[in-house]
């Protein structure tokens, strides 16, 4: 039998497993964070018609720009965005592949914070880029002293940064940005993926991006909308950096289907966002609850928690899945991350947060 | 205002264009090799009915692997492949820039014999692959010998053929295949996005899988199957094969919504792929009628002709745009390429065409 040893893959990616979590059928599933609310029915009504109207034609190839989409992208942003600033792809992923294609690749430099997205150092890897740990305090703290140092040591081509910060949860501290921009040589990325769950009063990076064009603001609709398995994220920037990807994008990236499932959310977005401050509650619920057990939690901005388990993760999380309840160890030692979800995931989380000790 | 020349580019974009034909609105469009007939109306209401039951739990991730739709195209391919053989994607550039990553990329060497699918070198730029324009005959004909002694010389880590080839129709002598497997010291990859419209007696690559773990087969739903607008492109090869690209895909790279749609598409393919004979006839229609006419054309397997214009085809390609018919410039001087669509399809272009002289 042929196996991976036997071809000629890159001897960079030798060893290598696959990304992503385990896909497991159990009860309760906190561990990609994922939004619990199924779509409601008359999104999932709107949705159908939408993407109904397209089959016929389903012949054809899809707009290419999709500009009809990142109009009403924009649209949701605000800030004075127009289609011009704004680009999307299949899921933010494929939009922060992009953005390595174009202004990393071989040769250049990539450097994030670390712990941080773990897709970031994955998507170094696939595009031949040099990839710079940068790092954090020992609470995964960052001021802006300390990440501008960083960032005009090595001086990267691209900077990614995390607000909310993925795993740990925490907004990025305004400074931060500010201080980066200020030193970076190359291009600065935001990955705001969760930042419609930010508490009051963050501000999100798309406020910065006038006179910043080499600023560039990742989202997603997979957490807040409820449309992971839609699969659409997107870019906010100035026009130049939306010229660029496209030297870089697949033609006909974005499919038909996609593109007018994600309009008719957008359209009923008050509906799909209804769902936000239920979580936020929880995930509140969650923080507090680990706190008043003594355990050491990060903030959070997300629909998600970190928190300290007192020992092995690795055993723990198993200890939680034996109990019907799967989270996410994101490879911190001591430290399980726990997507927040409906009160009745929170209870079973809670419950068997208990059982454990 | 901002400009490309602003931003910190790669050096080897600069000075790019987006690939794409130009999408304009005009009666008679044959320049991307579209199936030229709508979904019929029974496969429209399946696809509806299989994308509406996913939109429910769209909050959740796709399965990342898309099993069942991977056994849906084995199925269809026949020649004893499983799910374990078969990958897919959006696109089969997408298939195809995910093969170029685990074994090309930096430092790496791909290889395709010009005029071939102009993605191709496209794939390597935007993936740091340096490119080797390999060379045909004076008629774009490639012997075995040629082919052989090229890759020879090159030693390239990937070598891209297509059957039919694209811009030419043509389909691939197996002897070439035969002796570029031979000789290739790394992964052979045959584009065959066309295969379905092949003329009688001509052999898939599928046929040469066995006994060849570095042979892979491409293929794509955007042309036979009218899913142009679904985007959905995959490859059949040995397992380890798809073992490799799954370190390098984006995870979950696969809508819910692509992956029910497909599956539906491929539960009709009998009503969809019931377009190829009358396209096929349309294919030799033009061929025969052109060649009549004293042009001369190249022998075609695919849903294109490629045709000598006798001048400038920059001139002839507006000449028939001026014509309401849009077909394709593809850099070769004097040649352009059509499409074959429906009958009355063909009679636009030919009427036109003989308007030009």
């Amino acid at each position: 039998m042929t196996t991976l040893d036997d071809l000629p893959l890159r001897d960079d990616l030798r060893g290598r497993s696959p990304y992503g979590a385990p896909q497991l059928d159990v009860p309760v599933r906190l561990n990609t964070n994922e939004n619990s609310y199924p779509v409601p029915e008359p999104v999932v009504e709107a949705i159908a018609k939408a993407v109904t109207a397209e089959l016929r034609d389903l012949n054809r190839y899809p707009d290419r720009d999709a500009v009809a989409l990142r109009t009403d992208l924009a649209d949701y942003l605000g800030h004075g965005l127009t289609s011009a600033h704004v680009w999307a792809a299949n899921g933010s992923n494929e939009i922060q592949q992009q953005l390595f294609q174009a202004f990393a690749g071989p040769g250049r430099t990539a450097l994030g914070f670390t712990p941080a997205y773990s897709m970031h150092p994955l998507l170094a890897l696939g595009t031949g880029t040099t990839w710079v740990d940068g790092r954090r305090g020992a609470s995964f703290d960052l001021t802006a002293a300390d990440a501008a140092a960083q960032v005009a040591r090595h001086r990267p081509d691209l900077v990614l940064l995390c607000s909310p910060n993925n795993p740990t949860g925490t907004a990025l501290d305004p400074a931060v940005l500010t201080a980066v921009l200020d030193v970076a040589p190359g291009m600065v990325v935001v990955d705001e993926a969760y930042a419609e769950f930010a508490r009051p009063g963050t501000p999100s990076a798309l406020t910065v991006l006038p006179g910043h064009p080499r600023l560039v603001v990742t989202r997603t609709m997979s957490k807040a909308f409820g449309f992971a398995g839609g699969r659409l994220g997107y870019l906010a920037a100035d026009p130049a950096v939306v010229d660029a990807v496209q030297l870089v994008r697949l033609p006909y990236h974005l499919s038909a289907l996609t593109q007018a499932a994600a309009r008719a959310a957008l359209a009923h977005r008050a509906a799909l966002l209804g769902t936000v401050e239920a979580i936020k509650a929880q995930r509140d619920r969650i923080v507090a609850t680990l706190r008043d057990r003594g355990i050491r939690v990060a903030d959070s901005d997300a629909n998600f928690v970190l928190f300290e388990v007192g020992g092995d993760q690795k055993t723990a999380w198993r200890g939680l899945l034996d109990r019907g309840v799967l989270i996410r160890d994101v490879g911190l030692p001591g430290w399980l991350r726990v997507t927040a979800g409906t009160p009745e995931e929170t209870d079973a989380f809670l419950t068997a947060i208990e059982g454990l000790s």
